[in-house]
């Protein structure tokens, strides 16, 4: 295979040429760096690489057994992750030329899979918005948005097959969106996330990102442990669930009418495409996301808001400085609404398989501001699995898709339907 | 006053006394220092020591303004949280000569409020079950629990008034039972997490122990934001759910007869007592725990599982192998059953305010071994949050409590309804 077929792959196909020794890991790992070497300087998507130690990892894996089920596969990490072989920053100055000891869980987890991690990708600062300096390959002049913007980015310039990420807010859905490549955020808990650098305690969750719903598939069995998220068998016709959300109005043009395009073919093959009855009170669920996440932000972050203030961005400043002002009796009082928001929710999945609901509120913006995650927020405090999956073009031919969002717990099922949705789409 | 009296001092009372200038943090530090002078050999409660620091800061609080809730006082850190000024083992040799770069948040939060950090208190390796040396201050040759066993047995001892620990199957209530502290776990959520290391994603939670219910609502209020912690007013007469739980049996006579006379004692001055209907299937919340412990222990410490196998304990390398070999798709289904318990078992607390169980099956047990958070696990999986009361003597005159439950995000109720109870079981 030549180097752009290389490049081309899904991770799932690579994984198994990998597996049956057809492909060399080390002659995917040198594709992806010549790659990197090639549009690094435009795209900006990593914040530590180590081309050698990758290329002695590939080395190895091909020398030795099977591993698992990443085996050979390059991954991007984002910066927001501990790893014990790149400094780790975390998208501040605070951490420069900071070593962890120790792999977070989730790295150490796809390290045991096979994979070969090629580098950390960017991260905002902290995981919030101040960005870094990636830029969305589709035009260098828009964001790739954020918090997981290298990750994103990398993958959709094919620099590497797959890459991790985490959301709090919409730090998977939206940068996926932004950059056209499907992301992937599991159901709350189900991933072990120490050593992941925390904002949110009752929020993040870690994911990833991929070129195909079966790429995601491998990474989230693996983060999860649950086979069934990349070996599931073809989906009986889905029940589609229809939601547009009270943030539909927030929708641009762009949006709307990749939505209801989608609307239209899935109706026509699903087993019903049904409109979903808003739940009382659902709008109330945004500005619950984000004063849980302002509460609890400022206290994860409290070392670096004590003694590292100067070395912090004006907005993550106001932003830690306006949770230590929220008072604790409140949060409390919150994580109960979250409780019965989570139990009540369930009820949506009687009738509906998965919902079909927009991932953004338009294209990924000019400029460097990372975009607005407002069609994520209600799932990530909701903690359901959601899939974002490229559809078409808008303004400047920059990507447009839509979210499926899933079962409580049900996130094999979800892909499954995300793959039976995507096929259709993108016939 | 002199060491004995400082000893003795509660940390409210030390509190009002440094805030009003009358004491200083520089002399109740060097109490505490001379105290574990005294004792360390003995009781090993520290991993880590740094007196003079400890001074140092101390001295700079007597000179500055007061800082907070917890201004001048000297605090134990269980050695599961990592500090930028100690270094931080996790109890296991692993980690020798750690130093992180950044204090986890509570321990950033306590210093905020004006602690003063004296050690690193001994943990069991990474939180589980194999034992550091300490023993217990009541009788050495016991155990003084786990797995927070130095900051319970440094308490005890009055080698400082204040420790932080953390929960996730009975790893503060147990040993504050066993060395006859007040021990305190937070609603699960409630505190930011970020540095300290991760056992289980759904249900390790942050707390600590003191001598008495006001010391460790301090704690608390710091922890959680939430002031009403520390600021409570007599409670109005509680109703009082009595409840032995499906493991009474397994509970020896010490515990058995200090619970029916804490019972008897409430029952003549609550506003009621009464017995708690069982909910249906309420044993089954063990083995759950220990199911879902068991799978995120596994991933949660794989870098250690993969790289330092040699250097891990023969029990912990057996739980880690068992939990890799549990599926993530019953770990799903665990996170749904865990969900809809929490939602369900909001029902007790609409007859009873804080529900009277015992903390453990009876005393510190001899030797090493930490002893069996049986009568903890349910509370630990449900997330409520709980108070450990000493109360009486069982056997060769080892302590025995017992503990309160209280409702989820309800913790300034507990710890109302928990003086009001101590005061009256030691009057």
């Amino acid at each position: 295979m030549n180097t752009e077929q290389l490049l081309t792959l899904d991770a799932w196909q690579a994984v198994i040429l990998l597996t049956r020794r057809e492909l060399k890991s080390e002659d995917l790992v040198r594709a992806c760096l010549e790659r990197i070497t090639e549009r690094e300087s435009e795209i900006h998507a990593f914040a530590h690489l180590d081309p050698d130690a990758a290329l002695a990892t590939a080395r190895a894996l091909d020398a030795g057994p099977v591993r698992g089920l990443l085996h050979g596969l390059p991954l991007g990490v984002k910066d927001l992750f501990d790893t014990s072989e790149f400094d780790t920053t975390y998208g501040s100055s605070v951490y420069a030329g900071y070593r962890p000891r120790t792999d977070a869980s989730p790295v150490a987890l796809c390290r045991e899979a096979g994979a070969v991690v090629l580098g950390k990708t960017v991260s905002t600062e902290f995981a919030y918005f101040t960005p870094g300096p990636t830029r969305n390959p589709h035009n260098t002049a828009h964001t790739p948005g954020g918090s997981s913007s290298g990750s994103a980015a990398a993958v959709a310039d094919h620099m590497l097959p797959l890459a991790l990420g985490t959301q709090t807010a919409g730090s998977i859905i939206r940068p996926a969106a932004y950059c056209g490549v499907v992301g992937f955020k599991p159901s709350l808990g189900r991933v072990a996330s120490g050593g992941v650098k925390s904002l949110s305690q009752t929020m993040d969750i870690v994911g990833g990102f991929g070129r195909s719903v079966r790429d995601v598939g491998l990474l989230g069995a693996v983060l999860t442990g649950d086979k069934r998220l990349s070996g599931w068998s073809e989906a009986a016709l889905p029940r589609i669930g229809l939601f547009q959300t009270p943030s539909w109005p927030q929708a641009d043009a762009d949006v709307q009418h990749a939505w209801e395009q989608a609307a239209r073919i899935l109706s026509a093959q699903a087993k019903d495409c049904e409109d979903v009855v808003t739940p009382d009170n659902f709008a109330d669920l945004i500005q619950l996301q984000k004063n849980v996440m302002t509460f609890e932000v400022a206290r994860a972050l409290s070392h670096e808001r004590i003694h590292h203030r100067d070395r912090l961005s004006a907005p993550l400043n106001n932003l830690l400085e306006d949770g230590m002002a929220m008072t604790g009796a409140r949060h409390a009082e919150q994580l109960s609404q979250v409780a019965d928001w989570r139990q009540s929710i369930d009820a949506l999945f009687e009738n509906h398989d998965v919902l079909l609901t927009p991932s953004t509120t338009g294209i990924a913006p000019e400029g460097t501001a990372t975009g607005d995650p407002l069609f994520c927020r209600s799932w990530s405090i909701l903690g359901l699995p959601s899939v974002h999956l490229p559809f078409t073009t808008g303004q400047k031919g920059l990507p447009v898709g839509l979210q499926l969002v899933g079962r409580f717990g049900q996130d094999h099922h979800l892909l499954a339907v995300a793959q039976w949705v995507h096929e259709r789409l993108t016939r």
